[in-house]
């Protein structure tokens, strides 16, 4: 169990603000590369994104995963909070620096791409059927996350970075499903973006989902 | 051995019809969301339709496979019940299972694209060739089913999922290879449908290449 | 070692057969599909063509393996017949069942995609510049292999897989590398096609790789 | 500990050499097959680029690893020596080596796709976004290889080839983060070459966030 005193916390707190900067550098960066790169075709530019996306969420899951839990997702933390995994304070501490580290992480990307740091996208994302997308995209992705951990532990890297590079395709949403991702990717006009007004009912739909989904797992998923 | 008085039963039908609607959610979604992009170029769109899919596959097959067996394919169980692996009460509540859940992952795709809820195909898919091609692509995926369960069962759930993104491309068909998978793309009007005038023959082809196949593959790989 | 008086040798012949017509239906039936479906943009075709081929080897390799050993090509066979693991008329018998199955690959592929079943096709490949990219090709692959024995014999399917994957685009000839698959190529006028008269010499080269390679692995891979 | 008078040093070396003749050969060869394929579409080109290197950096790291530590790049050798696990004079026969076998790497290349073997890139690189970049690159590069080696040493090859796939989108430099590669990409005026005289700057970038990075991952990696 993740507590606040834990005398390694200083550690996983790091591990998840850098884990959580290298995802949004991952997703931002590839997207602006991708749109600049593919002369209009969208297709392309998700292709390249959607791989980018799920190289980075390997290579974060897998090396930081044995320090702090590589949640770098405050949906999926509080999940381990409702399993009693991790302390009310260590999941607050868990959620600010995933959230910090996000932010960090799209103003490095806008700064080595020469863009404007400070931004505010302009890409309306909204509606009923994108939060259902997003539930869809949520309970996706504590299925792969909690079903591995029962099923296949050491396969959970590979598990959510192939479910989220598939998401970016199969959810009409593109498959957010963490909120520090959504509020950082509400402070870039590029690609990835998700204009500001979209923001609160994403991430209200990530973690009604996570409420309602856990305990369907914790049955399908018990020993 | 999977029998209808097995007490743990609920849990694998729900994770065949879960597993199953997931595998539509990708295999449909994507490649909703594929043509939607692609500003006509079909093979852009295939290549992303076929790497969701593998995506998708991979992830079902690890999390549910201890559970259920992650069949998601009425071929497939029909498979273990020549095995005697399966009874015939079970195999027929799995079927059941696979192909309600599949049907509900295609409506649920058409919610979340805003995209009318109940559609007939009109893709039409059909004659000699296609019908030789689901017979290879059916035969391969048995290949590597119980090859891979003999030879490396570790490896199933990505042998499975390399298997059917290669065969989007190596087969006229785009290998189906799956009764409920076909009968669920019969209800979807959209890059992945199939016309349901060429459903029966499909499936036809794919159950028969089972029964050929299975006595085969028993001698192949006998131990 | 293999040898012509092994009772299991029927199973091995056939694993060898299945296997290279797999790898032939993969590359062939998967260039048909992508040159049709690219307009034009041979890039995407070859991406296509090379991700397919990949997943094909990934599956023949792990599946048959552990029956014949999964040469699936003549210039892998001569190498492990010079390292005296496997008897001449063993060997010949893999590299007759190669071609066989190669060439039935090849005229099926074209069946299930309604092509005229007999064909040679015109796609010039030679000069000197391509010869020495077969070499490379050639000895990269039992780099793969002997290197992949030596280091780490479980992951040799992947090792193959991504090789051949990455060669398609970084050796000019796209990697043939195998006698078996160059022979079946010379019989399809489709996007994998090689013009009959250019496959003696890619022949040549592949062999005569193996012979000068081997010396050169058996002392860096020493134990 | 790698030394100058370890008896083995010939054949770490050897390897040293000809991984990263490999290396450079998929970096390069897929570059100018992709360039030459793909109609101007430079998104289509980099995602070839991209796929195929991932596929050799796999393939080099996971055959020569168990050989010489599979540097491949003057940066990791540094890294390594300031971790005392390898002399000085044998870090700089392993730099030798890399620099001359990514020199012979590039120039095979040309030879194989008949472009002049002699050439001096023209692509010009530089500026401070590009220098942060590729510290950027770099960092996450020592990132992988040194938080891998803690969290899961089998997985390294597969961490590099992934993370350096991702990065050349994710990178407004397409991350070099490797001096060998950055002196062999100056020889080569195709869509991988770097112009010379951005050469040293972004060499002097790379060595200074090993010099900087390493304490850091000395205390976040501390068992």
């Amino acid at each position: 169990m993740h507590t606040f005193t834990d005398p390694d916390l200083w550690r996983k707190l790091s591990a998840e603000a850098l884990g959580t900067a290298f995802l949004l550098i991952g997703v931002v960066g590839s997207g602006i590369m991708a749109e600049t790169l593919s002369n209009g075709s969208i297709a392309l530019a998700l292709l390249a994104n959607a791989i980018a996306t799920g190289c980075i969420l390997y290579v974060i899951i897998t090396v930081l995963g044995p320090i702090s839990g590589a949640h770098f997702n405050p949906a999926v933390t509080l999940a381990f909070y409702l399993r009693k995994e991790i302390s009310r304070n260590a999941a607050a501490g868990f959620a600010l620096m995933q959230i910090s580290g996000a932010i960090a992480g799209v103003w490095l990307t806008h700064l080595i791409f020469e863009l404007p740091v400070f931004q505010l996208s302009s890409t309306v994302r909204t509606g009923v059927s994108q939060w259902i997308s997003e539930g869809i995209a949520t309970f996706g992705l504590l299925f792969v996350v909690f079903g591995g951990l029962r099923s296949k532990p050491e396969a959970v890297p590979t598990l959510v970075a192939l479910y989220i590079t598939g998401a970016y395709w199969f959810t009409s949403s593109t498959s957010f499903a963490n909120p520090a991702v959504t509020i950082a990717r509400g402070l870039s006009d590029t690609f990835a973006g998700i204009a500001p007004e979209g923001v609160p009912a994403f991430i209200l739909v990530q973690l009604v989902t996570v409420v309602l989904a856990m305990p369907l797992f914790a049955k399908l998923f018990s020993k």
